[in-house]
């Protein structure tokens, strides 16, 4: 069992060390605030009192630190100390901060993996827990008898962004979703309807219509938006309905908004005959 | 089995009519434009010449035109000759409409049921067609044997506008939730993958989450906010990272936007450590 170093004891990083002490690793920590570490101690970790120390006792460094900024502030000074060893950065990130950093260890000889994990600290070590990683495939595959302790582990590509790029692309359907559910509550209790009632409507009519999706993203890899299927200027009329039916009642549209702006934008540049999922070219700025 | 007219020979009004004529009924049909009406006449339909016509053939008037501003044109010539009728409306118009229209129906003394269509005209006579009715529960009970011979129907309150602020609820959420998949996709294809890919990524993803939603109503019901959940300020923290990586891969971020502006009006208002769904009261104008 290969000796893992742990930085960062948020609660994400404490059920990390955690789980992979309880799996028989040798499992060294380090926090900012020391006290945080000496739970684990307690435990049997190995709590270094400085970074420097904590990077030297193992070959394989996790990162879950606070953010990208707090990354790039505790591993700078301790680039020299890194060279040759793993650094799996499992801190959220955007695409371009995990890009930043696995340039930054690339200068500095560092094998790096990015990581991004689909699932709150209680879920760790669950299968139904998902981390998603990118970057270096060599220094992946020899971390991965490690990195499968913590969840179901899935390498999505070399660009060390894409692991970020995949958690943030689902995360906002995710939101989207959920704000669905507001939207869909905030109109019903005008009628005096609880929210849990409008919610069990909702969940059970939106997992009838999830397999539109698939049927809209075959449109836009088409390409061409005319397949025949809902309009733009049909859309623009169904949206219409949304919002006043929506201001009507006493509930602001904000989050209808958009969908009409896009449309909008469609018709006013020739396109009101196409296919409404031609949205999704103005949300791409080329 | 009692005769019925159709006013409206649209997509969905020609489904409705054909279903009820299949069925055994003797069905009358009107539309604006004559020609329409010629098929259903082929198949034993009865064409109505015109609207008074239609109206006098039977006593359950199914009103499927364009939208609310034809519903009352064409009906407010025949509201005499409506008068002790049924009049069942599945135009799909806003609850005040819904609302505007039932009062018209009551001062002429007209039975008035308010319906709206889940559904897609090829769906009509199936049972995963949903069909929401409210208004005059006496009216809808005599009508309900031709009603659910058009889908599953189901009666969701004396208020005429329920219907309709129950579908525009449910078609709002799943507006969002299509929303969802799109701003998903924008973003994975700037790393090259496809929008099925994403689709199918999407749906697994979203699948899973669905019942979360439940757990959000449960707050809202409480209307305390104060769970310990997900903050205000922790959500704000990681909608703007969805946004930023959303920019940074080149895809506007105007589908997030509200989400992070509704977040924005709680922490001015000393919502910061509340739960972040408080936002759905944000929504509401009191």
């Amino acid at each position: 069992m290969p000796s893992i170093t742990v930085l960062g004891l948020g609660a994400m990083g404490s059920a990390i060390a955690a789980r992979l002490r309880v799996h028989g690793h040798a499992v060294t920590v380090w926090n900012r605030s020391p006290d945080k570490t000496e739970p684990h101690a307690e435990a049997g970790a190995n709590a270094a009192a400085t970074i420097e120390e904590a990077v030297a006792a193992s070959d394989t460094v996790l990162v879950v630190l606070l953010d990208h900024a707090s990354v790039r502030e505790r591993l700078d000074p301790v680039a020299a100390e890194l060279k040759g060893k793993t650094v799996v950065n499992l801190v959220t990130t955007t695409p371009n901060q995990a890009r930043d950093t696995a340039a930054w260890a690339a200068e500095h000889d560092i094998p790096y993996v990015d990581g991004a994990i689909m699932a709150v600290p209680s879920m760790i070590g669950e299968p139904h827990a998902r981390l998603l990683y990118s970057g270096d495939e060599h220094a992946y595959n020899a971390v991965l008898p490690v990195l499968e302790q913590l969840g179901t582990a899935e390498f999505t590509g070399e660009d060390p962004g894409v692991a970020s790029l995949k958690d943030m692309a689902l995360l906002s359907a995710m939101d989207l979703m959920v704000l669905g559910y507001v939207q869909a509550i905030a109109m019903m209790r005008t009628a005096g309807t609880p929210a849990v009632d409008t919610a069990a409507e909702v969940e059970a009519w939106l997992a009838a219509m999830l397999p539109h999706g698939r049927e809209l993203a075959a449109i836009v890899d088409g390409g061409t938006y005319d397949t025949g299927g809902q309009s733009v200027d049909f859309d623009r009329f169904g949206i219409a309905s949304l919002i006043t039916a929506s201001r009507e009642q006493g509930v602001r549209a904000d989050l209808l908004e958009p969908h009409q702006k896009l449309l909008e934008e469609l018709a006013a540049t020739g396109h009101g005959d196409s296919d409404w999922i031609r949205v999704i070219e103005r949300l791409t700025i080329r």
